[in-house]
């Protein structure tokens, strides 16, 4: 187990990250570090999706899924982050279009990866888990970008994806999974760091959101 | 089986996103849209081609050459999807010719998916259903392809392009096929599924047609 | 052995329609068909390759080398389409030397093949045999070459060429080989389906030689 | 452990090189070296990348994450030299950026290497010591990465990166790790190249240092 | 030992064509053949480059290795030769400096393939061999430069980097390496194969150097 757990650092640290530099490239002004972010990011998942795909072969067979997932997630967003670090060095924006596709396609696959954790362990789920958590992100993610692109104030495009990001927290902390999760010793550790991704990793995405697009509407 | 259950989902989502979006290039006006449509299922389809060829190793035996299928049509479907969005945000045309393109090599390889289902089952086939699915598909695309390029009336190319279409609904629906696939409880799960994808997903490319070339002639 | 049937099938038509595209290349006058062709030859060589490459670690240990040299072919074949493709759209022209660069790897790779299969079946079968077919196959492609590029006048490469081909078939159909492979029943139908690509696939050559060359000079 | 010992030579011999060829790329004035040093280690690298990864599937299992990190090592570094070569062809100017990305992202899974290498050979050892080695790498990158761009006069950029140099090279020639090695032959010599490239190949960096930031600013 | 045998001969078919290559870029004046030739090498590198990595996986495993190396030297020419094309293309001369940097890889690699294949076969073996072979190499091929690029006369040049190229030829016919061979039959004639790459190959090298660089000199 201790290759998992290894595993489970990478994973942690690269995701975290992701999030992060999302957030960075919103607030910070001096266009070096917003490229350096984007670069470094982007060898970072990469190193993790070759990681993921070839050590693979050596996981127990009941995990496999879950590292063929991460490696996608990583995979998919290194393939995002190469295309926001063109534009930013040709435009000197960060398109939000691309953070927003990135997202579409690896949080969904990250709550999936919640799941698989789950089964992996070899416990009894319901697959009622799986499409809640879906759907919290979705309306996180689609309540997030309808504000950022101006089709709703970016007020209530916050408080709509709040609400999808709160009931993620609410279900991973005190719903069925997190009841479920505290069955099996090893499995709790694993879930708790995830959860732990979740919450430090995401609550960056709001703070870049207010900064971003809230604050200058206040005249701050 | 429960990894065949997540796969055969999979299938299911990406093929028919694939279908809708094809679908929704053609009804929507607002660039951006079409654009991200574009981008996000050629993403979905890269995320579950590298899904299919790595999991494949995990399949039973005789599920091997279908994981292998499955992750083909994905692949080539990924390809003409970015030619298809370069074109798009090149000249803001979809191009007909890489839809049928894409079309004429995964929906033959659909068909032989179907088939290959079939005989993983270890059901007694016979080589013949192949071959009709396989006329059908090509009837079906010839005819609509005819009927948007102009070599023939956009009428005449409809009749002609639901014609084959209807057989093979007909033929999964009600021939030696969907007979030989209710011999056997998990597979009549699985044909149905994919016999479901086909069914709402090619509903959405009638619809498109009629609204893309049928209506703007009689005048709507 | 139902797999490489399918195999043998994939093969069968996939080589025919390569012989085929060459030849329609030089036989069709209008542009947006001839660009399809490269372009759909191209996808289908490259899900062969995947194909042949990923399907290599289910067949018996046997055949694993024919299979490998079976998605070569398709590969190199797919790398020399997309160069053919490329000078197309550009100038609108179809590039005899990436031809004959193809069939100068593709062609003695298929003699390779014909010689694996033999092999794979555990028949005696001296190395000449080899040697036979590349040496028939090297004059084919030479003596085309010549007249096409003009060293030698068309007539004269015509007949040089032919007298390769007429050479390879003469002992793919009556030679030491073609006796050999009749010994096992299993072989003689492979054997059989690929002697049947040579004469069909390569029969549309030299018509497309006549068609393209010859007939222009005696004034058709 | 043969292959292992052709592995670890090959390591060595690589980062080494890689090491030298930063540092070359400054103290050189010829142009054309430059290039052809930055070509030949990119070359060096891919091949070095192929080699583990294909190589892995032959070690002893508790190696394998070992040469997935050497290949990872060499993955990543080769892509970072493709690009300083293109910014170097172009330019003529070697991209500070580029090269600590390379070394942010490199340096620390030589750390990692270190660490995994304790850890296949079965000896105790605690996760401190990476730990350790990680922050002894970033304070020696960051500070010189802060005098090289003129956030800090380069001598204090020099004094505080040398401190974290200094601090590693302690901590594997007489810290807890090193005693850790001691106990076990074939590791002591593994552990013992390693460390015998970090000191060469490290050192060579503040001689370019120095030379190239240093020397200037005292008039030579 | 069939496959070994295959294996072999398309070695020693490949880095002879490669060397060929090499000098006829230098001999000839046609435009078209020099790409060609390009062309048509970089696409057999290739196919041995999937060939090699692809078949590995059924050599027995005391081979591996040697086929893994194989692999990396055809790869490393393939890449080159794709570049030395897109020069010859782009300004109509062949590139010096990508020549001698693919040398600079692949000719230490084809000795330590030598290395290698004794010690596949079991036989005791000093390193020693090995750092003569590589000596050797390296003499040869910076002599040969250094003639070339007009650091010393093309007449110094050739003659030491001749020493270097005697040598090894000395060594593999009457060293150290060359009576360890003899031990064992299959040695014997797989040594004997690749030390006539040897000869024939390089023997052109010179040849190739005497007309493009002596001859013009003296006035022929």
């Amino acid at each position: 187990m201790n290759k998992l757990k290894v595993f489970s650092l990478a994973f942690v640290i690269l995701v975290s990250l992701s999030r992060v530099a999302n957030a960075e490239a919103v607030l910070l002004a001096s266009d070096d570090f917003v490229g350096i972010t984007f670069w470094l990011i982007a060898m970072g998942l990469l190193a993790a999706t070759a990681f993921f795909f070839i050590e693979r072969s050596s996981v127990p067979s009941a995990w496999k899924t879950s590292v063929t997932v991460a490696g996608l997630i990583t995979g998919i967003a290194f393939i995002n982050y190469m295309y926001m670090r063109g534009v930013w060095v040709q435009t000197g924006d960060t398109p939000t279009v691309y953070r927003y596709v990135d997202w579409l396609i690896t949080v969904p696959l990250q709550m999936i990866e919640f799941y698989l954790i789950l089964v992996a362990a070899g416990l009894a789920i319901s697959s009622k888990i799986f499409w809640k958590l879906l759907i919290g992100t979705l309306i996180m993610l689609l309540g997030g970008y309808a504000g950022e692109i101006g089709w709703v104030t970016p007020g209530l495009g916050f408080v709509v994806g709040m609400a999808g990001g709160i009931y993620i927290i609410f279900e991973i902390f005190r719903g069925e999974s997190s009841i479920i999760a505290t069955k099996n010793e090893s499995i709790k550790s694993a879930f708790g760091a995830l959860r732990l991704i979740v919450v430090v990793g995401w609550s960056i995405y709001p703070i870049g959101y207010i900064f971003g697009l809230l604050t200058p509407m206040i005249g701050l």
